[in-house]
């Protein structure tokens, strides 16, 4: 009857569908200019065409975390309309830059189904690949939701809950081809620390601040096409308060680790992440990162490192994250656990 | 004297007169990513250039709105910088797609010109037209305006009313050259309703609501070179808010219908238009379409669609418009009639 | 110890030591469409591809002044960071178009150094150079900050004062290759006032006012990668308020300065600048420009204008500066001193 989108529900989705989402995009110069204008991103190789090619690229990609949004803000409609909640990633990798000019669009497969105690809802794992114009994947992830049910009466599929790995092995993680940080300028990538000058366990504390505004997350979650209501109606929540998009936060802690992390260029791998609290227009955002894995490469002179990501409204500098009951602190607001590449 | 433009006022329109807008302006990928930044757009014909490929075109056009937009912001200076009220727009249509790197630059010529009653202002109707950089027409609509004298004491001009048609004949709508949508992907485009699947007379209320921001109009009317002081100065106001443009909430509605309306790809006319309420900050959009006309066209697969925006910060599910006062109801934002293009 | 940059403190700094700034910037249209989307640019050489190639230029050029920002945003991790205030710039001269596809970084020399005599800070004198992909120089001027020393009990400097010119001589601005004003279009560019129009001593009050919004300065801010906490980070100080960018206010005035000065088509030079008081969201911002000089230059058509550009948040129309004390009033934001080519 109605053709506006209902969104799916959860028996809707059965293991093994694949829905291809809808509204490909082309990304250019001009997507790359709002990243820059929407957060404090200032890594070389996504800032400057000279420096990526002194890297031995062709020029410089989209954003890592850009390219994930377009993927993941064209899988809204099909996956988490009807969300109750965002809750997992994971076996995240990015396969292929993004360059300008790209056209990408995006594909789901349902992996994983079982449906809550209660039977009104139920946890969707889905694994989305995005494909560029020659169909070629150029990052991957798994994401669970729960979702509502249209009907409680509706029988619960079989259960089937996917095996994920705890993290992408370092030995699965695709680099860039021709990537070569055997001359990388220091200098001009703003820090002198390589891979050798990071310790497991380090944490660091990414000193500034971020204070949220309702023009900025809008714009940046529309550039994704990310059409969540929640994000953009103040009517949709009883205190009028609009819900900011997790992929924002996200993009922000990542900009915001340049002051410490500057090396740590290129995104590669998605272990794990959760949006531990919500964020709102006026929360002032820090970050703080651990290292908790580092990895040689076959490329020459990259190195991998794990890094945790905490992003939190309160006090970066005591590297707080969970409670004594194991649970995240309120003022955290996201722990992201990625590869990213460095050089040796 | 002064070296600021005053603007023009009644007495310094003649009929005939033809006035070349100032500033041509070269638009390119960044306005089109701008555009996705500030709307919820997502028609894919306009967002992926593979998409506008498999549609005939060279390449995904600027959407047909900021074209709009870059011409009317030319005109400002020369035709509403001291007016008093937009009173309506007719006769539009889209000649050619604007492509990025494209120049485009404006004229109008005075059409009708009419004396108020109180001696203190008229009403002037010009026919503007947007060119590109090989002097190509790329758009042309007619709008009037309530204009000041700058002396009350200055005879009034004959009295012109240009006969409008009440709405472009289907016959007379330009297509892109080459458009075809015979392979028309429906899954990537969003929705799978065709041309034959909407009725005359439908209703569709296109559910989603997005909160104005001060800096997003400000940023979308600026971006145009609209210059209207009421937009951008609170001091301007008694009360202390800024007008928004109307044209952002034409924007914003057509974003909005593309749940629902999906596949009404590409505007080509627009047969009248009122902005029946001023709109602030702080206000939620939502809108609602009815389908006032359908019609065949020579291109392959591409049908024609008259449709009735209407934009409200009400809402949108009661399908408002007027009271029984032959009024806008107090909630009632704007008021379109405008064809665009859908696959047969 | 600590990963993060802690910024330079005054007795960091040498004489003739030259500091190699991180992170070299790529720029295209997408920075070209922000500009115009974050400030009221409309002069038409910067807006038209087709315009600038009717006074001899390849194509349309990035505004002088986000290549100003560009370059000046680089200098703040290693020159600003821990300044307690921008005191000054001079000698600032533009040496070549910035290209949309342009890469540019940027290099300070330490020129003067003098120890306050409080001992706890000292002023330093840089002259910065932003070079492009080709090592050619695209602009430099000389600024000048007062920076806080780490150890108070650090011995003091060698005092050294440059010997700075009060303004750059006419005869010494570097105009693009090839510009010609010969067949310019004074009705494409929205004034008829050639610089035979201008008087010395003249005053334009630019009458328009733009309200300044938190989510707009930090855009703007970002775009250009200046890092300096009080512009995003609303916990910075006591009133919770964020300190504007002071370039921001010179983008914003010098767009402002298009109505009446619409033909100050390219700045050459930067004579001198200080940021009388600073500007706060809320605030609306004004502009005045004062004739201080006029001169030839040898390219065909093309005279140089030097202007005093004026931003103020109260009245423009009184053209007020400084008190009976010497000293900016207290609405006074900007007070700036360049050369702009104008047709002759």
């Amino acid at each position: 009857m109605t053709k506006t989108n209902p969104g799916r529900f959860f028996e809707d989705y059965q293991i093994g569908q694949v829905i291809r989402h809808a509204v490909p995009r082309t990304v250019a110069e001009g997507e790359r200019a709002l990243y820059h204008a929407l957060y404090p991103a200032r890594h070389a190789l996504y800032s400057s065409d000279e420096f990526a090619a002194s890297c031995g690229l062709e020029s410089s990609p989209i954003d890592d975390l850009a390219a994930f949004h377009i993927v993941f803000g064209k899988t809204v409609p099909d996956i988490s309309l009807n969300a109750v909640a965002n809750l997992g990633y994971g076996e995240g990798r990015w396969l292929r830059p993004v360059w300008p000019g790209d056209t990408l669009r995006a594909e789901s497969q349902v992996i994983g189904l079982k449906q809550n105690s209660s039977g009104k809802s139920g946890v969707v794992w889905v694994r989305t690949r995005g494909l560029n114009q020659m169909d070629e994947p150029v990052l991957e992830y798994v994401r669970w939701v729960m979702v509502h049910k249209r009907d409680p009466e509706a029988p619960a599929p079989e259960t089937v809950v996917p095996d994920l790995a705890a993290a992408v092995p370092a030995a699965e993680l695709q680099l860039p081809e021709d990537l070569n940080f055997s001359d990388y300028d220091f200098d001009l990538a703003g820090e002198k620390h390589r891979l050798a000058d990071y310790e497991l366990g380090e944490k660091i504390d990414h000193v500034d601040g971020v204070t949220l505004e309702e023009a900025e997350h809008m714009l940046a979650t529309r550039l994704w096409q990310n059409t969540a209501k929640v994000h953009f109606d103040a009517t949709h929540r009883p205190d009028g308060r609009r819900l900011i998009y997790g992929g924002h936060i996200i993009s922000l802690a990542r900009s915001l680790s340049f002051n410490g992390l500057a090396n740590a260029q290129m995104i590669v791998g998605l272990n794990s992440g959760a949006h531990a609290n919500p964020a709102f227009a006026g929360d002032t955002v820090r970050a703080w990162s651990e290292v908790l894995d580092k990895a040689e490469t076959d490329a020459p002179g990259v190195g991998a490192i794990r890094l945790r990501l905490v992003a939190t409204k309160g006090d970066s500098s005591r590297f707080s994250l969970k409670g004594e009951d194991g649970k995240y602190l309120p003022d955290v607001l996201l722990d992201l656990d990625y590869w990213a590449l460095m050089p040796l």
